[in-house]
């Protein structure tokens, strides 16, 4: 299954349809792939939706259109019903706004799909009595980032949330992924160690237990820690990584082919630094 | 931020809401949280939904109900705006429905949010004679997975569906973490270096270029790789272990401590079983 990149338009335009001249305008766009994109901001009457929505698409049909999208603010709830009648099917949904889209060829459609998966975080972080802060340790719950939010930035904002304890971030250690966990969406969480700057703990969200520092092997000991697997693999692999060679990923920033993005790029660099020398043709940034 | 978890419903009820006792049903259930799940399945006409919903809602608020879910299957789109016009927003969409959301108390809501991310694969293919397969190695379009598929899995499917090699997952050798990819969502792009067990390529999709396998150093040398630098790490890593001793993180499968679930946590092992014994006072069942 592969999937084309819907991204910012390159082309805009506005239609008159010529259906008696009286066909009401919609504003649309043209998408990087060809398809075209509707945006509708201002309300309109159902019947002229239809009347107008109808015009295009058969336009749009002879002109070889396949992707065409619906944005629909949650204030013109009531043309959704006309969008469906044309064809539209949902796409995808945030709280303001819902996106509808329609394939015109008689293929099957290959825009993008929708999000498929959460990510959260897990953080184990020891103090140098080798205490670990077990609300940080073992976030059971996964902690959801903020939409748009780097791993690296988004646990070191949780364990400060959560705890109050300054830290930064050292390596993500390891991840699961699972299934079905929220509306059938998947889950991805990332074992992350940080290293304690501060060592108070000075608040913490009413819905968590009590944050505090515990000796690791008390709290490895706790009968949940053995019944519990993700819990126990978080302190082997943390353990593993404070007291012994064990390599997590780290990131580093490389900018995308596509546009002036950066984007952050996890990997074992130990592994990868040991490695003598360029082994292609190419220079390192790190 | 935290979020509470949103699962199987418990219970289940019909509320006759008593309303001069010609108000319809509203078919609706508890879910584990104490939430209300309205799943609606049969038409209705808009006025009746909104006065059996108005009802309900000033019931469930006597009685401290703090989240409702409305799930309204594509073909009662006309309920939409009812729903809107009582408080209810968006809070995710697929295909063949729309999932509204209302939070009672004069409160933050703590619904679990939607999906924030999309996850891709890249895979890093080579044979024996240090060719590698420049499809499979340099997947640039991002390819998602199916719903609910995990990488180690959907990684191979794609290695087969693009180049007709069939190949045995090895390990994740780093992942990206982007942002504002696609619909203002985020993406995570796994790097898999795969062992192939066939070589011959018989086919590959329309859209793809044509796949051949190449001479590692060939293929790095081309200018595209220099500037592109998402493809020059993948090829440094997929080298580093092949040629190196780069260690990526590869699965077991753990058990939730919440249901009989199986799920894939992806660590270090080599790095794990070299700490000699076991670390804390649980057993390794790897």
């Amino acid at each position: 299954m592969s999937a084309s990149i819907y991204s910012t338009t390159v082309d805009a335009e506005s239609a008159m349809t010529k259906n008696g001249g009286d066909v009401e305008l919609l504003p649309f766009v043209y998408d990087k792939h060809g398809g075209i994109i509707i945006e509708m901001t201002s309300p309109m009457d159902p019947q002229a939706f239809s009347a107008s929505l109808k015009s295009l698409l058969s336009k749009w049909r002879e002109q070889g259109i396949r992707g065409v999208w619906i944005k629909l603010p949650i204030s013109l709830a009531n043309l959704i019903q006309s969008a469906v009648e044309e064809g539209f099917w949902y796409h995808h949904a945030e709280e303001t706004y819902l996106m509808l889209a329609y394939w015109l060829p008689n293929t099957p459609h290959t825009l993008p799909v929708n999000a498929t998966h959460r990510v959260g975080v897990g953080a184990f972080v020891m103090n140098d009595k080798r205490e670990v802060n077990y609300v940080s340790c073992v976030i059971t719950r996964t902690q959801f980032f903020f939409q748009g939010e780097d791993i690296n930035i988004g646990v070191v904002r949780e364990v400060k949330e959560e705890t109050g304890v300054d830290a930064e971030f050292v390596e993500v250690l390891a991840f699961r992924q699972s299934h079905k966990a929220y509306f059938e969406k998947s889950d991805l969480f990332f074992v992350c160690i940080l290293r304690p700057l501060s060592f108070d703990i000075t608040k913490q969200e009413s819905e968590i237990e009590d944050a505090q520092w515990m000796p690791v092997e008390e709290f490895a000991a706790q009968p949940f820690v053995q019944k519990h697997e993700l819990v126990k693999y978080i302190l082997e692999v943390g353990l593993a990584k404070s007291d012994k060679e064990y390599a997590g990923f780290s990131p580093i920033s490389i900018k995308s082919a596509f546009s002036p993005k950066q984007s952050l790029f996890y990997m074992n660099r130990r592994d990868l630094e040991k490695a003598s020398g360029p082994i292609i043709n190419t220079q390192k940034d790190s």
